[in-house]
Parts: structure tokens; sequence; C-alpha cells
């Protein structure tokens, strides 16, 4: 990969380590960032796909590239088992073979089904994740979790199936929407309060800098986030030894909200916001935090104009869902909750009537 | 696992090892041969079901065993995303969490299709494969290949998923029928060519004893089997690096000839029997066997009541159907061939003419 403006950060997972690569215009230059030849599938949707799909196809395609494009509808429907089989059933008509390579074009919903087509047709294709989303960029696009809903719930199919590489952007973030940008900041937030009170205090001083999309600010954030969830990852792949689940954090309450409120009200990052926001004061009910955490917390989240109000539905209707949420074994209520700024630990089987209270809107 | 009566092979993955255990009346004593506790969801089939299911399912239920029964249709058309999507959303509505462990209990339908539930539920749940048919205890439970067809062929959609633990009972195949036990044979007799001149000569003179069914037989050509495979799958578990391709000997023509027929008219053993006859004439042809290699497994295939004739259908049928197996790659024809009984090579760009020569019957 080229040096030029571009960071990279290496995910180690022994045979399945790659790199993941961070600088401006990437997607213009992707032959040079693209190290392997032969068939591959461009799997996207149409929003990304008007943006960038023909220009990036037709940059990737070369005498020795032979490139097809699959587009899905936007949103999370498409994350369905019934759009898998559209397009694995597509697949075998252009006649891809086990050589290929996917590249999933797009944010977090493109990035969890095209990578899910890629685990599974013909028991395994590599894969390329290029999100374009600033919550796929820090998050979904790294670690290996893909995956499709059920009618039943959200990513109740899926696998681990790691990327050979993945290539951000950071350019196609000025095309974001505002809404969209700030339901990604909330993951950012997330890492800085689980694991670094430093990356903290950083956001706080590059707010203006973030708020703008300021290039240089973004590729630094960005390039920590990678990191950040890159040795996460490492220590725990598959989420069996607990050091994955502080990830979670806000989103116990945040898949809660989700669900209860329809997928389409919140977006994620934003129930994750308020996720959070109730996760912080209930470590302070806990003696766990003090006030002034509470409000450091908030003063960053609302400065990216990220929603912390729980929403004013029955508290019991939330409750209900987080014990239906496949993060909650047994009948217990678990949470990621912190002790400091830059420090969070699993507290197993929280009193019931003690989040109830906190739910319940004063 | 308790010694008696029971010998053990290992497969040798690393952090995925495990291991298999061959004997008589392990079903029945299932409770001493299963080493954890908790949630059990039992796939089979309907047939399995009615002699086994209910028997099997009280001997592992207990106070610690939570145990549920799923039963699948007979036969191929239970290998589809429908099905598993049904298993799936079964699944879900009864509660089975991340914790739990599948059991594949059946032939290789069953096994390659709760595989693929148990690849993908949840991210991936643990595996138990109990084998009941011949062709599935000495090949497809053993090595992790597990999927589902799409209406476009077999197998093109899968995972590899090893098991935690494989369990055969080689008192079950005193129910199988004669022309299911005669189609395992096949994938017996193809160890033996690719592998073992020994094992090829021990199956000749033990060929009465085991079409009798004579348990001490069933259970030393069934370990020896698993110990093969197991050597070939520690070797290359992905099929990456060629040495796994040599275990699809007579496949070939035997995909093709299961594609052109439809599939139903041939048990898959069958296709693969007259795909190793039709190999073993192509090496001769090439000048790497001489006719007396065509004889020997002649005689053994015919022993166990294998067909070896070609269908009578047009040889370019079959040609084209050999080409669009996913098994050969590029546009050329590559075939498993044997320079004497006990190895083979993977030849490559196979005259097409000399191909179809061999096809048209005298």
């Amino acid at each position: 990969m080229p040096e030029t403006d571009c960071q990279t950060v290496q995910v180690k997972l022994a045979d399945r380590s790659y790199q993941i690569g961070i600088g401006p215009d990437l997607l213009a230059n992707i032959d040079q960032f693209i190290d392997r030849t032969g068939q591959w599938v461009v799997i996207t949707d149409q929003t990304v796909d008007s943006l960038y799909g023909e220009r990036f196809c037709d940059s990737l395609s070369s005498s020795d590239n032979d490139v097809h494009r699959l587009v899905v509808a936007d949103g999370e429907h498409s994350k369905s088992i019934e759009v898998v089989d559209r397009l694995w059933q597509e697949m075998i008509q252009i006649g891809i073979d086990r050589r290929a390579t996917v590249i999933a074009l797009g944010g977090g919903v493109v990035g969890d089904l095209a990578g899910f087509v890629a685990a599974t047709y013909l028991r395994g294709l590599d894969l390329v994740q290029i999100p374009t989303s600033l919550l796929a960029q820090v998050d979904s696009s790294v670690g290996g979790k893909v995956g499709v809903n059920l009618p039943q719930g959200k990513n109740l199919v899926g696998a681990f199936w790691q990327p050979q590489q993945v290539i951000i952007d950071t350019q196609v973030l000025q095309t974001l929407d505002a809404r969209q940008f700030h339901a990604g900041m909330a993951e950012v937030i997330k890492y800085a309060v689980i694991l670094s009170n430093d990356f903290f205090d950083w956001l706080g001083e590059n707010a203006l800098a973030i708020e703008k999309r300021q290039p240089h600010s973004l590729q630094e954030m960005i390039a920590r986030c990678c990191q950040f969830k890159a040795d996460v990852v490492a220590e725990d792949e598959r989420e069996t030894t607990g050091q994955r689940a502080i990830l979670n954090y806000g989103h116990t309450l945040g898949h809660a909200i989700e669900a209860v409120c329809g997928y389409g009200k919140f977006l994620h990052g934003e129930a994750i916001a308020i996720g959070m926001d109730f996760a912080i004061r209930l470590a302070c009910q806990l003696g766990r935090v003090s006030d002034v955490e509470i409000e450091r917390q908030r003063k960053l989240l609302t400065a990216f104009a990220l929603p912390i109000d729980v929403p004013d539905v029955e508290p019991e209707k939330l409750i209900e869902a987080m014990y239906r949420d496949k993060k909650t074994t047994d009948t217990k209520l678990n949470f990621i909750l912190p002790d400091r700024i830059g420090n969070v630990d699993l507290i197993r089987d929280v009193d019931v009537s003690t989040i109830e209270a906190l739910l319940t809107r004063e």
C-alpha cells in the first residue's frame, strides 16, 4: 500500500491477520490499494452506487480484473436472507467461482450483508471491506462480524468472517448527511469511554474540527478507533472470553430502544448514545462513577447533536426487550459499566428495580 | 469417552481439533459419550426420527440437559435455504441461545443441513455430528464441510464448520437399506484407491464379512476411513493446497451424472462408483495404470453391487456438466487419477476428445 497520506492499522489474528488503510481519496486510486487480480463482485446500495459505483468499478476494471457490480436497495430491509439468496443466485448466473473476491462498498448494512454472502458462497470467498459511513469505518467493517436479520430480530444469523483488507476513504465522509455522521460519532465516543481517557480529551479538544469534517482530524480519529477495535478483536475474535463484550457499552438499552421504537425511528448510533448516557447514570447509581463523569460524557455526546434522553415508552417494554437481546444470557441483565472515563467492566445481574427507576422519566 | 468397544480417531486442526468415537450401541448410551450439558437442538429427518429420535432425546434429556428435537422431511430437498430459514426461526421461537449445541442426527443431508444451521445461527453454535448412514459415517460427517443446495446446483452455499465431536454408532447400519449401504461402500473403496493398497486388499479379503455387516469388520473399516479423512483434512482443512482435492476421485464424472440424470436416479455413491471406473479407465488411456488395476477396482466395486457403466446419455451433456461443476476452475477439465491402487494425482487439462471417446459406449 502506498504510504502517502495513508495510515495503516494491523489487525493481528494469526493466519487471518489483515491491514486497514485509512486516508483521503483512496477510492479514486483504488488500483493502488488493491494488491490482487481476478474476479470481483462489488456489492453496494443504491445511494452509494449513484455516488461512487460506476467510477469505482471502472477504476478497478482492467485486463486482469473482471468486475461485477450488484446493487441492493438502501436500508436495513436489505439485510435479509431473501436478499442474500438473490445475490447468491446472481453470482452463480454470472459464473463467480471460489477464487473471486467480494467487495463490500457501503455502510454497515452493505458490510454485514456482503460479508455474509462472502462467508457462505461456495463455502467462503475472500472479502474486502470498503466502508463509506463513519459508523462502518470505525466499527462494523473491522472485526469480522457479518450477518443478516430475521423477522424476530437483528443479526440473528451470521458468521465471523474476517476481511483480507479494509480500505477506508475519509473523503467519502464529506458527502455523508449530518445525522448519519453524528450517529457514527456515538461509536467513536464509545471507544473513548471504554478504553481511553486521553482519546476522550482529544475528542473534546478537536470537536470543532471533527464537526467541520477537517480531513486530518477525521483520519486521526478513525485510525485511533480502528486501532482500538483491532486490539479488542485480536484479544477475543469470537466474543468468547468476554473482552469483546466491552464494545457493547451502551448497547443493552440501545438495542432495546431500537427494538421497541421500531428500526428507523432512531439510528443505531443515536440509540447507543441514549444507552451510554443511561449506562453511566446506572454506573453512578451503583457508586462506580461520580456526577462529573456523567456530565463529561453528556457534553461530548451533545457536542455532536446526539440524543441522551430515554424515549417516552413504558419502562417495562424496554426491560422486556433487554431480556430478549441475545447478548443477555440466562435471565439476568448484564451491563457494561464504566468506573471512570477510559475503563469499563461487565457487571452481571443488575437489580431490575434500579433499572426501572432510572428508566422512569422524571 | 469410555474405551469399551469404542475406537477413537483424532482430527488434528489446532484449536478446532476433535475426536471421532466409533463403536456399537453408542446411541443407546449417548449420555456416556456426550461430555457437556446445556441446551441441545437435535436436527434429524423423518426416517431417522421414527427409528431413534424419541429414544435418543430421552436418553440425552436430564435435569442438566434441555433437549429440543427438530425434524425435517427425508431427502435432498431438505438441503435448501428455505428449510434452513425455518429451522433458524424455530430455534429463535424456542429461545435457543449462543451456548447451545446442535446435534446432526442422520445421514449426509441432515449433517450438511444441521451443520450449516449451526455455523450461522447467532454467528455459530457448537456442533456434534452423529451420522447414521455409512456414507455420512465414513465421509461427510468428518471434515467440516456443511451447506445447502441452490436451484442451480448442489452445495453452492455453505461453510467450513468443524464439529466438536463425531459419534459413530455402527449398530445403526444394521437398519440401513442395502442400496444405501452399498452406496456408502463406494466412498470406502475410494479411500483405498486414493490412499492405501493395503486397505484395498483388506477390503477384498473382508468383503463377505462387510457385506454381512459383521460388527467388528464394520467398526474396523469405518475407523480406518475416518483416519484417512482426518489425515487429509488436517493437511488441507479448507481445500486450498490441493491435498483435499484427492477426495474428489470419481467425483468429476460422478457429479455430472447426478446433474444430468437428475438427483435421485443414482445415489451419490453409485454415481461416484461409475465415476471411479471411468477415472481409472482414463488413467489407463493416459498410460498411468494397466488393465490389471481397472479389473481390481471393478471387482471390488461390483462385489458391493455398485454400478460401473456410464448411463446412456449424450457424452456432450456430461462434458458440459463437468465444465459447470464448481470443482473445475477455468475452462479446463481436471481429474484425480491413480497411477496405482493407493496413489492419485491431480491431472490438469485433460484432452476433451479423450474423455468424449471414453464416454461413448461401445
